[in-house]
C-alpha cells in the first residue's frame, strides 16, 4: 500500500552528474542493485548521516572520505546494509571503494560508499566488485529514473523530485531521489537521499543547506520511530550552471534554498507516503509551543502512538487517544483547558474536553480522507513545528514479520 | 490471544476488606461493571496514579479524597473512563461518591472513584447511582474472583494474585487484582490494580511500599508505549491480622515487602501476558549501565521498537533490529565493541558484530519459545534494570482499529 500517486517526475539532467546502474545479484538475480553517481571534477558534496550510535561501516567510511578528499563517485548497493559487521565490514567497504577507484582512475578516498538492506550479514564484496565495470560502462545524465528504482528495498515505488529555478538569468536544475519505507524516524532512518544540482555553491553554504534542509524534511518524518544504522542524505553541486558562485551573502541563496527545499520536502514526503503498510499521509502540526523541543515532543508522541496510528488506519476520529498522547508527551505544565486539537478543520478538543460543536460525523468525514492534518494548539508560546507520518496497518505487521523469510 | 495459563489463583480473604459487585448496564446489559471495596474503619490506603498530565476526573478526585480523609469505599466502574470530560466530569464523579456515601453512612470524601473505558463520553451517572444498592447489598470477603472479572475492559482474562506469609507468628494474607491490556506503559497506563492485606502497616511505610513496589512492577511494563489518563494502583491494609504495627524499622518489614512484591509482580506481569494481541512474554534486562535512566532508555527503546516487536511476533531472531534500537536509545558514548546482546542463553552480538558462535538455528530455537529474555550487557557501569513487554501482532492492529465500533 502507499498513499497518493506514485509516478516519478520528469527529471532535469544535472550537467556534471552522471549515473550508472548495474546488477550484482545481491538478492534477486538480474535485479538492478548497484547505483553509481559519477561527479565532474570540482563538484562539491555535503551530507548528513544517521545519528544511530552503531552506524554502519559505509557511513563511517563515507564520513571519513568526505573529510579527506573531494568525492568523484558515490557507490550505492541495496540488499545488504553492511551494518553490525565490525572491523570486517569496514575493510569490505574499503575494498569496494578501492576497486571502483582503480577502475575509474581516482583515489579510493574519492569514493563514498552507501549500503542498505539486511543488517549483520557480511557484504558480498566479490559480487559488488564484479558488477562495477557494468556500472561504469554507461554513466549518463539521463538515468535518474533507473537510479530511483535501483536504490529501492522494501519501497513499493521509486521516489524522485526535480525542479528548475532561474537564478540571476541562469537556469539551475535540481534533481533528487530517495528510498525508505520502514525503520524511518527523524535522525535519518533506513533512508537514503541523493540530491544534485548544477548550481555553483560555496562549500560552507552547501553544508549549511544540507543540514538545514535535511533537518526540516527528512528529520521530520517518522513511520515507526526506528532509526536505521545506514541513513545518509547527500547534496551534490556540480557548479556547471554558468552563473556565479553562491555564497552566504548572495541574493541568489534564498531562491536556490526555496527550490532545494521543495525537492527535499517532496522526497521526504514520498518516503512517508510509501511507509510500510501506509494507507494515510498524516501531517502533525504543533502550534504555540514555548520551545522547538516541546513542540517536537508533542508531535512525535502523537506520531508514534500505536493507538493513534491504528485509529488513523481505522478512519476512527478517536480524539481521546490523541489527547492522551499529548498528555504523556512529557511537557510540564500543559494547560488542558487552553489546549485545542483539530482534525482538519474540525475542532475536536477545547475547554478541557470534547469541543461543543464536535460531532462524530464531522470527525469521520475528515478521517475518511487519505491525507489528514492533526493540529495541536498548545496556546502557550510562539513556536510551531510540523512532522509527517503514516498510519499503522495490518500490512505493517505482515511486512515486518515476514521481511527476512 | 494471551501468553501462559490464565487461571485465577485461590484468593485468601482479607479480614476487613469486603467486595461488592453489580451491573449498571454501562455497555452491555447484565455485564458486571461496578466493583466496590468496602474497608473496615482504620484501614490504611496508599496509592500511585497516572503521570499523564491530562488525568481523568476520578484520578483527580481520588487524589483529593485520599489526602482529605480515611477512605471507607473504593468505587470502580468500567465502560467509561470519565476522561477528557472537563468540569462536568469532576462533578459527575463527585455525585457518584456522594450517592455511595449517603447510602453507606459515610462522608463523600471517604469514597475513592476509579473509572476505565472509553475516553471523552459523559459518565452515565444515573446508571451508576442506580446500581449502588445492589453493590452494597452483599459485600463479602470472598468475592475477589468476581471483582477480578468485574474490572475487565479489553482484557481477555481476569488477573489476580494472592499469598500468605508468616510475620512473627501471625499469618498475613495479601490479595490483589488488576486490569489492563492496551495503552500500557510505565507511569501506569489504562491499568488498575487493587491490592489488600490484613497486615497493620504504619501510613508512611504503606505509601513507601505502594510507591516502591509500583515502580518495580507496574511502572516497568509496557505494551504499546501509551500511558492512559486513568491509571491507579491502590494498596490497602486493614490491620486485622493480630500482630503489631509494622513500621520503618520493624524486622517484619522485609518479609512483608517480599510477599507484597510477589503479588505486585504477578499482577503486573499478568497485564503483559494479556497484552492486546500478545503471543510472547518478553523480559528485557539491561545490565552494567551507568545510571538507572540509561538502563531504562535502552530497555524501553528496544521494548517499544515496532520492528523488534514484529520480529518477536514472527519468532525471527533479527538481532540487527535489536542492535539498531540500542544504538538509537540516546545513550552517549556506548561502546559497540564491548556491548553484548543475548537472546535467552544465546549470544547474538559481541565484539562489534554477530557473535562468532551464533547460528540462526540457535537463535530461532529461543525465539520459538513463548517466554523470551533479551539481555543487553552495556559493560560500562553497575546498574541493572528489567522491563517486561509483549510482541506486536496482527491482532493488536485488529483490536485497536475496531475497539470503538
Amino acid at each position: 500500500m502507499a498513499v497518493g500517486p506514485g509516478t516519478l517526475p520528469e527529471f532535469f539532467p544535472i550537467t556534471g552528474v552522471e549515473l550508472g546502474i548495474a546488477s550484482a545479484g545481491m538478492k534477486k538475480p538480474g535485479r538492478k542493485d548497484i547505483v553509481l553517481f559519477s561527479l565532474a571534477e570540482g563538484t562539491q558534496v555535503a551530507g548528513i548521516f544517521t545519528r544511530n550510535q552503531f552506524c554502519a561501516a559505509p557511513v563511517t567510511l563515507s564520513r571519513k572520505h568526505l573529510a579527506a578528499a573531494m568525492p568523484r563517485y558515490l557507490l550505492i548497493n541495496t540488499g545488504n546494509a553492511n551494518a553490525g559487521t565490525g572491523e570486517r565490514g569496514l575493510a569490505d567497504a574499503a575494498v569496494c571503494c578501492e576497486a571502483l577507484a582503480a577502475a575509474a582512475g581516482v583515489d579510493g578516498q574519492q569514493v563514498l560508499p552507501f549500503s542498505t538492506g539486511v543488517i549483520g550479514e557480511p557484504l558480498p564484496v566479490a559480487k559488488i566488485v564484479a558488477a562495477l565495470p557494468d556500472a561504469l560502462a554507461d554513466t549518463r545524465v539521463d538515468r535518474w529514473a533507473e537510479a530511483a528504482n535501483g536504490i529501492m528495498t522494501t519501497d513499493t515505488r521509486p521516489k524522485g523530485a526535480s525542479v528548475q529555478v532561474d537564478l540571476g538569468g541562469h537556469t539551475v536544475c535540481i534533481s533528487g531521489i530517495s528510498k525508505g519505507a520502514g525503520m524511518i524516524r527523524p535522525n535519518m532512518a533506513t533512508m537514503l537521499g541523493f540530491i544534485a544540482t548544477d548550481a555553483r555553491i560555496a562549500p560552507d553554504v552547501l553544508q549549511s543547506l544540507a543540514s538545514e534542509l535535511g533537518e526540516q524534511s527528512f528529520n521530520r518524518i517518522t513511520i515507526d520511530g526506528d532509526t536505521s544504522t545506514n541513513d545518509a542524505c547527500m547534496l551534490m553541486a556540480s557548479g556547471c550552471y554558468g552563473g556565479p558562485e553562491i555564497t552566504a551573502d548572495s541574493p541568489l541563496l534564498a531562491p536556490l534554498k526555496d527550490a532545494l527545499r521543495q525537492v527535499y520536502m517532496d522526497l521526504a514526503h514520498a518516503i512517508v507516503r510509501d511507509g510500510e503498510g501506509a494507507t494515510k499521509f498524516v501531517t502533525i502540526e504543533v502550534n504555540h509551543a514555548v520551545t522547538v523541543n516541546e513542540a517536537l515532543d508533542v508531535a512525535y508522541t502523537v506520531a508514534h502512538s500505536p493507538l493513534v496510528k491504528t485509529a488513523l488506519f481505522a478512519s476512527d476520529p478517536n480524539w481521546g487517544r490523541i489527547l492522551a498522547a499529548v498528555g504523556r508527551a512529557g511537557v510540564e505544565g500543559l494547560d488542558l483547558n487552553a489546549l485545542e486539537i483539530y482534525l482538519g478543520d474540525v475542532c475536536l478538543v477545547s475547554n478541557g474536553g470534547r469541543a461543543d460543536d464536535y460531532s462524530e460525523e464531522r470527525g469521520k468525514a475528515v478521517m475518511n480522507q487519505e491525507e489528514i492534518t492533526i493540529r495541536i494548539d498548545l496556546k502557550r508560546g510562539a513556536v510551531s513545528e510540523t512532522v509527517w507520518t503514516c498510519d499503522f496497518s495490518h500490512d505493517y505487521v505482515t511486512i515486518n514479520a515476514d521481511y527476512r523469510s
